[in-house]
């Protein structure tokens, strides 16, 4: 397949290496700057190109890997080219396909959603990414599908509703997580203590992780119903104003999701 | 050393095969369960006891592993015996050393408290858990750190407010973390989503830890200031109350964390 890659950061540079590691074409990359195209475009083999009108329709699969934010303004521009009979992804797991709605010359639309945080210049092991798709006409769908088992064997056909979820729940898992970790760094800080000491007991939660479910492997105050700590830990908490209030809902929101379990 | 083990729990197990793997003696194993005494104390080449009054007084360290709240009565009881020359250590994040303050006849104590989540079980590679000592006399904590440095090349010394702080910092990234990724996987399952498709997204975001600040890793809308989307899925979490409460609430600290990078 030729491939067209919109946008030249974090996801369009993972995923365009990939794709050229298991033998697609990616004909050219585009970025609103030139010398990111260009760099992309280079190792890749592709050519680079700063005027969205500048895009060639001579390739099968044109992927929009832009913000979240650019997506809408990129989709209107393609509407404006003879893109009509071609496949138009995007890679957002924030963006609805509907996006593509308001753009009917595009006939053939639909999401190519690798779900990882990815960083650049630290490698990604594809085969460990669930890759969702999603297409309006279901030829697409099997297309997108056959396409992502290439890269990885973790496919899932995922709507625009459970897309949204997944979203949300990445939010979750990811971006909240990691700022509990913040959290936990700023503490330690404050008196004079390394964050590495905090590595093993994160890496040992994230270890005993399995396809059940997390609440089994809850420990920690709260689900003991261990309430003088948590008290003595509010107290210390006071102050703190917002980690004061997060300490509290999470403790809370555990508490009712254990409720259950206290009435056996 | 000949030690004596208060407890048949996680803790106790773990932190007592450790000290016999590295060559300690562990004399007796206490738990008001005879049975759960006697299975550590078998594993241990020990002897089990359920009375507290049938406590050897020709150990060199008594170690209390029970749970939180139990713990001042064992002291209590522990001050009723000839330990009067006998190192005491209590195993916990969460109490303050000033728990052996109220029996005056024990006069050496100490905390000996391996900062890890145990799981039955599942062995535990002491190798890579943070010990965290402190005494009431300096000799020893010196004892103390010797013991500790057999077991784990990471001790460290920590006063009753530093652990105190640092137990809560274990709350947040442990524990609240835990939670997080539960309301993942509830989040995937009302919409037909296995949440092994969470884990990869998981494991990197740990990956990606080293000793430095978090918050130079963090990802995601509120980050971005991407408020489009943080509006969309508070519309979305509507009704799901606590939880878009949590979002909320998240979203505002991460905000708020990073305003000084959005004013260069």
């Amino acid at each position: 397949m030729k491939i067209v890659l919109i946008g030249a950061g974090n996801v369009a540079t993972h995923l365009g290496r990939k794709l050229v590691e298991v033998g697609e074409e990616v004909v050219q990359v585009f970025s609103r700057n030139l010398d990111n195209a260009t760099e992309l475009a280079t190792a890749l083999g592709a050519r680079p190109f700063d005027d969205i009108y500048g895009l060639t329709a001579r390739a099968d699969l044109y992927i929009i890997a832009v913000s979240d934010d650019a997506i809408e303004e990129v989709v209107k521009k393609l509407g404006h080219l003879p893109l009509g009979e071609k496949l138009v992804v995007h890679t957002s797991g924030a963006t609805p396909s509907k996006v593509f709605e308001a753009t009917p010359a595009l006939e053939r639309t639909g999401v190519f959603y690798p779900l990882q945080t990815f960083t650049k210049g630290k490698e990604t092991d594809f085969s460990e990414v669930p890759i969702c798709v999603f297409a309006s006409q279901s030829a697409d769908l099997q297309l997108l599908e056959e396409l992502a088992r290439k890269l990885s064997p973790h496919v899932y056909t995922v709507n625009d509703a459970q897309r949204a979820w997944l979203h949300i729940a990445a939010v979750f898992v990811n971006n909240f997580t990691n700022h509990l970790f913040e959290i936990g760094h700023s503490t330690l800080k404050k008196q004079q203590l390394p964050f590495e000491m905090l590595l093993p007991l994160i890496r040992e939660t994230v270890a005993k992780l399995d396809g059940s479910s997390p609440k089994f492997k809850q420990t920690g105050p709260a689900v003991r119903q261990d309430w003088n700590t948590t008290e003595r830990h509010l107290t210390l908490l006071n102050g703190r104003g917002d980690l004061q209030e997060i300490y509290r809902m999470l403790t809370k929101h555990i508490k009712r999701t254990h409720a259950d379990n206290w009435k056996h």
